[in-house]
């Protein structure tokens, strides 16, 4: 399934190896949006599907877990996992780089099917075989032991919070609040269909360009940074994971409005 | 180069994706040695040299760097790096986990001769490929900042110390001492060659091998932990990577004398 960048880094590896069928592809609408269930086109022969479950340049965002049949569903869930409950049984084996929701960069979470094990080609590099790292309890290689206990502290925290789905609503109250602002007036937009909308990275845009150095600069000043969109789109984004508190988010939208009373 | 048990895992690896062929052994001597450089045994047209420059289960070390002429030499420095100066340019490639003396697990530091960029297979995974870290200045995936952080706090450490000659004098301090007390008597008994010994870990054995749970639990109620030898040599074995100060291995000779007194 083709929705951004990172689809298109995960086709162009599985070219390497595979013969790659698009299942859909949002290209066509500047990535705008993702896929229906009724435009998924798999075939039953098919090894896996792969999605993103999150794009978080085009922010946009799964909001229903792909039906695939019988045929494995395969899902980077690097930048949305630990966001909300995620209905694991579903998925064949899920992939998240610890950096946006788990824990310091440098490890990667995987959640694989028992049954997929086994399955690796015996010319990839040994480190990519999941059985050798099942069998070793995840130690076939020295673990990245800080990362790990740090994610157990993440995880702990989040238990602590009242799990998933209390870490759901946060994120739904603070993805909310800045959509609402955004489509309060013409003045924002966002380039990102409602039904799509990511609760992690969240894009917009000014009513021009020529704004935009202004309302970085002044954002800056108030203590809010990173917030120009990437070169491929252009605008802004605010990306809001897990660790961005509902006052962050106030604050953005409080200088939002602010900047549009000045230029609006 | 097959020198023990890392030998033997990127000789395995390496069948996978070339005919590999023996420059030297010395499995038929228990991996006691490291073979000397008349020992070496390199084609011509082979694409690299491969060695384990210190073999962490036998304790033996390369004393000295071999020379493989026009062939690049490749080297698994992950256990004995930053432990004494390094002639980096004889090398090809330089890899090293950074678990021992590096900093946190989690990250491997790669040297690489500029020439040999752009020379990797199609076939492997992209992460595998050097040439795209070096284009991306190590940030083609997302680097584990805090090893990274932690790693340049352990470099400007070593620097202050005196630097790497500093090191290595206070290593070759430190692993004299284990190894005098080992050679003092026959009492304990050094596997290895003396002209190959490590540096880094020292394997030992006492008269008879039903004396090592009493020795371990002595040991351990002395403070001294981590000392049982890996299952493929028996023993004990002592790992004193830069981590280890002097009064580390003071205390590990003077356990090993008063043990000696009562069972000698």
């Amino acid at each position: 399934m083709n929705t951004g960048s990172w689809s298109k880094k995960a086709i162009a590896e599985a070219k390497k190896f595979c013969t790659v069928r698009l299942a859909g592809s949002t290209e066509e609408e500047h990535f705008c949006r993702i896929p229906t269930q009724d435009e998924l086109c798999v075939n039953d022969d098919a090894a896996y599907v792969h999605i993103t479950g999150n794009n978080t340049i085009f922010g946009t965002e799964y909001q229903y877990v792909p039906e695939t049949g019988a045929v494995p569903l395969v899902c980077d869930a690097s930048s949305n996992i630990l966001s909300r409950p995620l209905e694991v049984g579903k998925f064949g084996l899920i992939y998240a780089g610890a950096q946006k929701n788990i824990g310091p960069a440098g490890m990667t979470l995987v959640i694989l099917r028992n049954s997929l094990l086994g399955r690796a080609r015996p010319d990839l590099p040994s480190i990519l075989n999941y059985q050798l790292h099942a069998e070793n309890q995840s130690c076939y290689n020295t673990p990245p032991c800080f990362a790990i206990y740090v994610a157990g502290l993440v995880f702990r925290y989040l238990l602590d919070l009242g799990g998933l789905s209390e870490v759901a609503r946060l994120n739904r109250e603070k993805a909310n609040l800045l959509y609402q602002r955004i489509d309060q007036t013409d003045f924002y937009r966002s380039p990102v269909r409602v039904d799509s909308r990511s609760f992690m990275n969240v894009p917009f845009t000014l009513p021009d360009p020529a704004l935009d150095t202004e309302f970085l600069q002044g954002a800056e000043q108030a203590g809010l940074s990173g917030l120009k969109g990437h070169r491929s789109v252009g605008g802004m984004r605010a990306s809001i994971y897990n660790a961005m508190p509902l006052d962050g988010v106030r604050a953005l939208v409080d200088y939002m409005a602010e900047f549009e009373r000045r230029k609006g």
